[in-house]
């Protein structure tokens, strides 16, 4: 099982709106069969594995990582599969996160007189899926708050330096986050500010997330790197004053869609709904402080990456990663728990999820 | 050494300022000699390890933390006394790090004809003095900045909640800071607001340090915790325009001391000198935001301990560690290097020290 979740860690970003599965057929102690789902509407990572199995596949043991589906999606159930081939023992890490469905396909392999042990390595297992978990569950996004500061919670300098506090090895890690990311989201002040393109360098091909800009008023410059570089899609979320004709100026950019929801103000909970709804499970919110303090305001951080550089920078007026009006009263402050501390170049990153996030 | 380097860790924060310092006299493999410098003005480690190893000292070895002194201070020196007991060979971890002074005691002993080996263990030798090193080379104590705040860098809410961020673990970690320096400091501000005790409450008998207020314009009350209780010295800094008879209002409490040094301000720099001058080995600056900013505007944080709790609590208004004005420019902002992250209570704590700080 260990083997198997190590072959779908190696998946995790390129599966969605899908989970990261592999699944192995063992017979006789031998490998016979192995398998990764590669890609959302591509077989599932039991198929792959009992394909290669072939004849083989017959009494022999097959270690998945999530619980093989029972219902009829882009592929046919995979609990089916495992059962004509003849599988006689199957070893499962993970529930089956929807509750309408979880314990199904196990039934099913279990009616037609096969053993099946589950929770094996299950902590594991659902590491890799978190994402998808959350976004099976809640129908949005699982939403990630990345912020790079010192070791006094600047993320700029007074007179607004912020290039670059952490290190450049802390950077390159952050655009982990991108790649396993469904769609990445700053506000219309980090665009003007920046510029930036927000797509993912990393060492390999990285997959580029959806690229979404809050901007109450569209004031997103046609002439900005989101605008014109279309190596991903951009969404701009505008109030529902903005006119018609306004949107004009953008509608030669195929990669540009410009979204009016109900209300003047964006607001982060139609947002999620929407994403959710367009089937993007995870979102990796970058900034800027104003954006991050409306996301922890809503209650809508569900894991932090912080990355910490060891330098003091001091100033009653240096902008700290979470700005806006933030919460009054620390009755009111969600807590988090901190899963991992790790030394990255000469900073560290720090992750936490929300308390009773699964 | 590893034994003697653990003894002498039971010591610090007693010794000063002197440093913590444990010895160790083995004979055919067996220890007939223990000894640690328990406080300044009584024997040294080496003194008490060999009176113990009375006449079994001859030709035996000696295990000592730190080079033993050539000097006459207020005890004879302790490279001598190993001498005369007929030791055969001594056995150093960290060297004197009076530079001045610095390999006297080994070359006094070699000349002797005893065996000397040093830099054992030294690492962790170090580690034990590092206020005392510092002290001894730089006249100044060694500053260690205390923080704590949540992860988006916030040590209270933009309506100034601020009891409490951390946990109690994180805390009462906290108190062991103060137990280990010879002085904390605060600004009046804090004072004001908080009206704190500022002793030491651990498990055992804490050592509670001097108490120290920057107070530019002698604004203490004196119904002041720090003003009533007099479990510890409390040194007050203020402007040389304070006039002298605003002084009388505290003449009667004992443990009172008021400073005027030169200059309407209170400038760190001056402070720092002051109180290397009164054998301050060890300072803890402890808040508030303003007071810290000063601190790393002059240069003089040697180490940092924050305390970080796994929350968000947004606001622009919120106030941060380091306030004040703060630093302009990245290039002129300071590197720390992290030494430690632990994890206490729900909190995360992380150490780190100057760049080339010894």
């Amino acid at each position: 099982m260990k083997i198997a979740i190590d072959m779908a860690r190696e998946t995790v970003g390129q599966t969605s709106p899908n989970p990261s599965v592999a699944a192995i057929v063992v017979k006789h102690n031998q490998i016979v069969g192995v398998g990764v789902h590669v890609k959302a509407g591509e077989p599932h990572a039991e198929v792959h594995a009992l394909r290669m199995a072939g004849e083989k596949a017959k009494d022999a043991e097959i270690y998945v990582t999530l619980e093989p589906c029972s219902h009829h999606g882009q592929t046919p159930p995979c609990a089916e599969a495992v059962i004509e081939a003849g599988i006689k023992r199957v070893v499962v890490a993970s529930n089956d996160p929807n509750p309408k469905v979880s314990g199904r396909g196990i039934r099913l392999m279990k009616e037609h007189g096969l053993e099946v042990k589950t929770e094996v390595l299950k902590k594991e297992a659902d590491e890799l899926n978190t994402s998808f978990f959350h976004f099976i569950q809640q129908k949005e996004p699982y939403v990630r708050l990345k912020t790079a500061m010192s070791l006094d919670g600047k993320i700029a300098t007074s007179t607004g330096e912020s290039q670059w506090i952490t290190g450049e090895e802390a950077r390159l890690d952050g655009h982990h986050y991108r790649h396993r990311s469904d769609a990445i989201l700053v506000g219309i002040n980090t665009v003007l500010m920046d510029n930036p393109k927000l797509t993912t360098r990393i060492k390999g091909e990285g997959r580029h997330p959806k690229r979404i800009v809050l901007d109450t008023h569209l004031r997103m410059p046609p002439s900005s790197q989101l605008i014109q570089d279309d190596s991903a899609p951009t969404w701009i979320f505008v109030g529902n004053h903005v006119k018609k004709e306004d949107l004009h100026a953008y509608e030669k950019y195929e990669h540009v869609t410009i979204i009016q929801l109900n209300g003047e103000q964006v607001s982060i909970k139609e947002v999620l709904r929407y994403l959710g709804e367009q089937k993007v499970t995870s979102l990796l919110v970058e900034g800027g402080a104003t954006i991050a303090d409306a996301f922890v305001r809503a209650g809508k951080v569900d894991e932090t990456v912080t990355y910490m550089a060891p330098k003091l920078i001091g100033g009653k007026e240096a902008l700290t990663p979470v700005g806006g009006k933030g919460i009054h009263q620390l009755k009111n402050v969600s807590s988090f728990e901190i899963v991992s501390t790790e030394k990255i170049g000469d900073d560290i990153k720090i992750v936490s999820v929300r308390k009773g996030e699964s």
